[in-house]
């Protein structure tokens, strides 16, 4: 039996500064790459309607620019290769079939970015959704590895995309588990989340642990189903 | 992208009746193999002290007997095979690497058993926890895997035995995910849960959903680690 506190009686250095004393990100230009899809725009018109600065990405400039147009609050459309471009950080929303050629392609554009990927690898059958587990490991880590000299996080995978595009909806009540290497671009990954009414980002490991994080969304979908819901997670004790 | 909702709308029969009319288990006899251990304590603890008569077991009767003592609230303590043959439902609480042969020894006595199996299986390096891939998929799937004339499912990974041990915590703050193949069973497991103050059981899929919920401990690890926290779940909107 693994209980998660008597393990992490042990190790890890503490760190220096609280988990709470996070960077100013008002400033940063988000990108969306398939920032035309649900999850993508809901995300888009989110942080927008917060007050950063936001361009949506898509195979098409036209079609981009359409979709921005009716999110508002400033979002911009540009094709995916532009978008990346121009971001500080870029937000991999894509379907998982394509993931991996986009990225491949996007190389040059996001080295030195900030990459957040939220796809969640499934399969579905009649019997609902499960677990696809990618060679590498995670979405997140194939992004890791088609990426190197990018800083490559993983986050907003719980996400209701129906929450998100509703404009009657004025916070979204869940905790964006952001998993990462490197503590810089983790806290702005959590202060990004943040910026939106409701959300909060709070660190949840490294990579390689982004596997199980990524598949929990075969579980919520079986929880939406048994419970008429749009079910996110919360953390207790922090 | 999948998210959530999007793969929610289509499929999937509506119940008969409300995902929260659940069944009475006040009279049911609960066993706790690997009783002994920090989670199954405090999971016998907190079950005897909501009214529940509880069973710990381990490899030495004598053993058992005297953790039970020590727990009160009339636990008693046997060998693990008398524990599994005198409860209706049995929790599995045993170290992942003593799992699978345990299991496949007290087959017999698990027949017609309604078995909950709470075991993460997880490595650990000097970079923290990670999650291990058992053979069958998960340690619930291995469960189902040697007892197939038991009725398998899995439940309470994510309790702090930290919390659940101290007596001065009135309440355990945390939804309690139950996965299982059979309707009958994951509610009575949830209604199991919902005996403790605090404690509430979410149904949350099939079996073949389970590894990631196992290995969530991971990412809970490192939640506690950087919050110096005891985290749990709570899932929104149910």
């Amino acid at each position: 039996m693994s209980t998660p506190d008597a393990a992490s009686a042990g190790a890890g250095a503490t760190p220096a500064r609280t988990p709470f004393d996070l960077p100013d990100v008002s400033g940063l230009v988000v990108g969306v790459l398939g920032g035309t899809g649900p999850q993508g725009r809901g995300l888009a018109y989110r942080l927008a309607k917060s007050g950063q600065q936001v361009i949506i990405g898509s195979r098409s400039a036209e079609r981009a620019a359409a979709a921005a147009a009716e999110l508002g609050h400033g979002v911009e459309g540009a094709d995916n290769a532009s978008t990346a471009a121009r971001a500080d950080v870029v937000i991999v929303a894509v379907p998982w079939e394509g993931h991996g050629e986009l990225l491949a392609a996007l190389r040059t554009e996001l080295a030195g970015k900030i990459v957040v990927d939220c796809v969640n690898p499934l399969g579905f059958d009649k019997q609902g959704a499960y677990a696809l587990k990618p060679e590498e490991g995670s979405a997140a880590q194939q992004a890791a590895a088609l990426l190197p000299e990018s800083r490559v996080t993983a986050a907003f995978h719980h996400l209701s995309a129906v929450l998100l595009e509703d404009r009657e909806v004025e916070e979204i009540d869940i905790d964006v588990l952001v998993l990462g290497e490197e503590r810089a671009a983790t806290d702005t990954v959590q202060a990004l989340a943040n910026r939106i009414p409701g959300m909060r980002g709070v660190f949840a490991g490294r990579l390689r642990n982004a596997h199980q994080v990524e598949s929990l969304v075969a579980n919520l979908i079986s929880v939406n189903r048994r419970y008429k819901a749009h079910a996110g997670l919360r953390i207790t004790d922090v």
